[in-house]
């Protein structure tokens, strides 16, 4: 029994609300609510491939959980339960304590009960299980756009992207700006209030994790439609002012690591789409339509399609 | 899009049962059947740490599996469902098909869904969360045995501990048990149907992972008794006969990797739970009784404790 071991179960045992019974046995024991579905999300972030050696533990404590909670929020889900599994290299104690806040503090936040977990030796690697409710046939599913339908967005994109061109040396940028492009990548705020509210109201939602394109296109492909989008009704950071016009489209378009949600909703729910992300305390922007035929197209102010350069959009992926 | 997803999401998709909605959205959407509690447990296997680089990939998609459905087993819970994330080296691709020719056919033996899961590049790691049903107030925990309940174990121990001995080269053994070992080690078969047939009957249950004393001391722990063992009616295998002595009693005692269950019942249960054990297809032995105090000690024939060498068991562990 190593100290990390303690300090994860230290952490786990007073923190659970939902739970029947939590670590300490062979298994967690949940008791979901009646007539709920559970949405359950697993992601696994590697050191050198999701995260550097030197990244601030807190806030990748912080960013394991809140990824996960972004795909319970793009299903319209209730977080409740999270299970952490660590692989940590010996003598980590101090790293194990930071990364636990940072992920606690989040789990705090929403209620959620860490449940249970693993931990064993090995090159640094983070497995985040959640588990949410969602009452049976409400969840967001990607496959629910319908021809006619606007295309929303939350917050605004190309600000997390641009924070990693900064941190890596690849732009200058004001201290203000660096620093909250920084906050954006990596401490991101999952949509979890929005995505509750957006249920019986959205008709399709993803989280935007690799790029808007890319991910509004998995709902156009989910749903058999093609998504247009107006460029000038995309948001986007005063941060990105700076940039030439062809790197701003591609931070906003590709850019990745936002999760914010992108979604789509009748067009007769146009008042009522902002009125509920106003509860929920997110702002949204009707960005598009979804038409008939397949893909994702940018217009213009004039209507006419954006050259999006293909293959260029990969070094931001 | 890389050909290890290609694979997971071939073999994703086909294979649900009990799942509204597996893989390809956000997240997984699972229906519980009501009155249920959820058992879930989560397993780290690391590279160099819990398998070598070497070890057949097909072994190692049950065992992975398995461990976690022996967990299940242990708190006598249906496995239902199944989550795997994945970190491999690039140009994995025949290990992955492997892996999961392994996993899957366990999780078809099963009847288990491999509803979702995530994949990366990274060294190999392998993270699986395994959810079950369990009607509520049923589930098999490790804080339930009572003085004077009897102790029982599934199997027999050593016998995997015997495998890793004889496949690292410290043991000489004939083919036959040298395979047989092996076998116990690598394919382990998690007691999933003794588990479900012993709810209402086991007062305590947990599966043997670490060792049988270390195991049944968790029991002993949870539950505020202590255990004594006859070590005449603990069963070992053929295998083991020709060691010394003291090896074989460490190999029985805190071998490890057995997923044999060890539980209490309460005397009145003697009839019931070889019966039980029977329609499971899986030999149970009785072999020690619960009393007051804490601690697992064990007694030879005239009922005198047998010295247990205290540090020599550590490098079975």
């Amino acid at each position: 029994m190593t100290s990390e071991f303690e300090i994860i179960r230290r952490y786990l045992l007073p923190a659970t609300r939902h739970t029947v019974l939590a670590g300490g046995d062979d298994a967690a024991l949940l008791r979901p609510s009646q007539g709920q579905e559970l949405a359950v999300s697993t992601d696994m972030l590697v050191e050198g491939v999701h995260f550097l050696p030197d990244t601030d533990p807190v806030r990748l404590g912080h960013k394991s959980l809140a990824v996960n909670l972004s795909d319970l929020a793009a299903m319209g889900a209730m977080p409740r339960w999270a299970f952490l599994a660590l692989s940590i290299p010996a003598g980590d104690d101090a790293w194990v304590e930071a990364f636990a806040r940072g992920f606690l503090r989040l789990a705090g936040d929403f209620d959620v009960d860490l449940a249970g977990g693993d931990t064993t030796r090995g090159p640094r690697n983070i497995c985040v299980t959640v588990v949410g409710e969602v009452p049976a046939g409400t969840a967001l599913r990607r496959s629910g756009a319908r021809v006619g339908d606007d295309v929303w967005l939350s917050g605004a994109t190309g600000e997390a992207a641009f924070g990693l061109l900064v941190s890596r040396g690849d732009r200058a940028a004001t201290a203000g700006d660096a620093h909250r492009g920084r906050d954006r990548l990596e401490c991101p705020a999952p949509r979890v209030h929005l995505g509750l509210a957006l249920r019986g109201l959205a008709t399709a939602a993803i989280d935007v994790s690799d790029g808007l394109l890319a991910d509004l296109g998995h709902v156009c492909a989910a749903s058999g439609v093609a998504a247009r989008l107006q460029w000038c009704r995309l948001p986007h950071s005063s941060a990105l002012d700076g940039l030439s016009s062809d790197d701003r489209r591609r931070l906003v378009l590709a850019g990745g690591d936002d999760y914010e949600l992108v979604f789509t909703a009748a067009a007769a729910s146009r008042h009522d789409v902002p009125a509920a992300a106003r509860q929920a305390g997110t702002r949204v922007a009707r960005i598009g339509t979804i038409l008939p035929g397949s893909g994702v197209t940018v217009a213009d102010g004039t209507g006419r399609p954006i050259s999006l350069g293909g293959a260029g959009f990969d070094h931001f992926g």
